[in-house]
């Protein structure tokens, strides 16, 4: 019997009639060969009301006691959806990650899955039955409930589906992986197929269609990937090892972010000393520090710009302002109105064009390349935010990464 | 350390303010000699709720995943007021019913209490802290998750009182017992203690402030209970074995109830073999009869006047139609516009008189009694509805039921 793995998102089960076309979907696709195991999500925005409730009771509820009340969340899922399988004449059996032993590590709120326990699912497939798992929970020592933060119901299903040697489906609200988010590439393409690698370096840029734990997990147990939008056939997106589209394209995707700020030093003494201090300070604040650009003058002094995350910004002025006295910074400014534009593609590495091809595009229409990093599948420009759109459709059109024009 | 088990209903839990509340009454009884076990219900109207989506979702959903679906809202209830005592400073630790293996029969919906596990709640109470645990819910074999149906949370406090060898103090919306309900006698007297004997005439007669489960299994281990309001000191009743109240008063309460249908039958042959048939085939049909009075005339004629509950009214009917005839059942009638009136109290034992009071100062005001049953502690009559307040009054005026007039 063939098993496969579907995992469907909050916004698919958002109502109940959400939740009965869902069993519908799942109902076709049974049958005497083909085992189904379905993990689910909490319902909508369920998760968020329950994480409210808690802040309203406590400006700092309880890491244990969150768990305890987000679980709640999936549990009513897993019960809801067998329900709705049964009246369609399906043999639905719920679980929630205890009943199944899925054991985690014991970190409440970003708990990592240890093992599963399949026996009891392998046995309700043997049965005809469809066991309905509530993702993003597990159990840890002394049966204590966890659950495995941001991503966690894809990971779950990534999980089972590696344990059970099966493939696995993610149906969530969005068609499939796009060349480029449709908002700031209006034309992007939908793709048939794209290498877990390829996924990753797109998933970490924004394109949050499924989580790059997931996409990472999938990776390391070989777990055929699949992610579309619920009950509309399968017209979604295949992530697997991607071997043989090594060659296909050389830029695959290109990834719009718009968390980044840039922050410039001027004239700072051009020596690695101060470098060093500045960066250690940040990295000691947990300040992660991307695309560094660095530029030493005729007089050997150094002028440094970088970008940090949004949610840093705060912290980073801090640290700079107390010590720009002691570092020797004659100046220093930062840049909000600023995005990250990344072109993502395996063939790059064989094709060494690219970063060039793009300097040119860009510079023939007068964008703004105010930082640039490279990576081995990956190059990324910081560009001002209101030439994103702009830049966006230079790349998509002359990579080939826009529909066909009918 | 002496242990307090304290049961919360819903209604004391409906909002997040009353769970603050709820947690500040723990903590102040809380001390380093009183250790406190907390059961909690579900939040306000969460099961009822529960139970609409799962009907939404299919006409008759499966009672197994019912029992999944109604086992979050005692989840959410404990996560929350452990969050709130914690918020407080105390160190509260929240438990489902399946993490104190708390074994249950496997009847799903109306599961029965096997066992408790409390080495882990005694391992709490050593630390200091205060485990909130979820009342209404237990686990099966295989881990499958059960409800103990109605009462199920009273039923889950007594029993882990009865483990612990704790008092349990039941916290809801009234102030205690009643020597009646004060909506048909207003005078009507809180009553400071009742015995569970006492206590369980009265609920099983209507007076709904705890149920008949947990107070029998209260009788059964001996565990004293209290009844009262939550978060307004200690003025409710307390309910234990009441040895020293046998001679205390001869009547301790007065229950009146509006749920019964009163069915006569005339002219019915004299022979037990018809009583016979009309009796077991309506218990066949799992209906319930109660104050059953019969009456032979000159002519060896039967006359048969009882009860049964309102909701079995329709099927009644359905019966005794189809069998009239073969019965031999001249004309039969049934009403509906009858109220119980009952007094209850262990000093009738040695007080026989009480039956011919209550039928003196009836008659003397000219209430009609349709039917009369009488047990060990309890003597119940049917009156017309109408007229039910005045017959409360006389009985509570006339045996000291009803408070000072100040």
């Amino acid at each position: 019997m063939e098993i496969i793995v579907q995992k469907f998102g909050g916004s698919s089960l958002a109502t109940v009639d959400k939740i009965k076309e869902v069993a519908r979907q799942i109902k076709e696709r049974w049958s005497e060969e083909v085992g189904i195991v379905v993990i689910v999500s909490a319902m909508g925005d369920t998760t968020d009301e329950l994480l409210s409730l808690a802040h309203s009771v406590s400006d700092e509820p309880d890491p244990r006691e969150l768990d305890m009340l987000l679980n709640t969340g999936e549990q009513v899922s897993i019960a809801l959806l067998s329900m709705a399988l049964q009246e369609l004449g399906k043999e639905a059996v719920s679980f929630t990650g205890a009943q199944l032993n899925l054991t985690t590590t014991n970190s409440h709120q970003k708990a990592r899955i240890i093992d599963i326990d399949t026996s009891r699912l392998h046995q309700e497939l043997q049965r005809g039955n469809i066991p309905v798992v509530a993702g993003y929970q597990g159990v840890a020592e002394n049966d204590e409930y966890t659950t495995l933060g941001r991503g966690g119901s894809d990971t779950s299903a990534v999980a089972l589906a590696a344990k059970l040697e099966a493939r696995c489906e993610i149906y969530t609200d969005v068609d499939g992986i796009y060349t480029c988010d449709p908002g700031i590439l209006p034309r992007a393409r939908k793709l048939d197929r794209i290498s877990y690698e390829e996924m990753l370096e797109m998933a970490s840029l924004g394109a949050e269609v499924i989580h790059p734990r997931a996409v990472e997990l999938a990776q390391k147990y070989e777990v055929p990937l699949y992610v579309g939008r619920s009950c509309s056939g399968y017209q979604g997106t295949v992530i697997n090892g991607g071997v043989d589209y090594l060659e296909a394209s050389i830029v695959t995707g290109l990834a719009v972010s718009d968390e980044d700020i840039e922050i410039t030093l001027r004239n700072v003494p051009g020596n690695s000393k101060t470098l060093a201090a500045v960066f250690s300070n940040l990295a000691r604040a947990e300040i992660n520090v991307d695309m560094i650009s660095q530029l030493k003058d005729r007089q050997g002094r150094m002028h440094l710009s970088f970008t940090i995350a949004e949610g840093d910004l705060s912290q980073a002025k801090e640290i700079i302002s107390q010590s720009r006295q002691q570092w020797d910074i004659e100046e220093w400014w930062y840049r909000q109105d600023v995005s990250k534009i990344s072109v993502v593609g395996p063939g790059m590495r064989s094709q060494p064009g690219v970063a060039a091809r793009v300097f040119a595009l860009l510079a023939e229409k007068e964008i703004d390349i105010l930082l640039v990093t490279t990576s081995e599948i990956k190059i990324s420009w910081l560009v001002p935010a209101a030439q994103k759109e702009k830049a966006a459709a230079l790349v998509g059109e002359d990579f080939g990464l826009v529909a066909d024009q009918n």
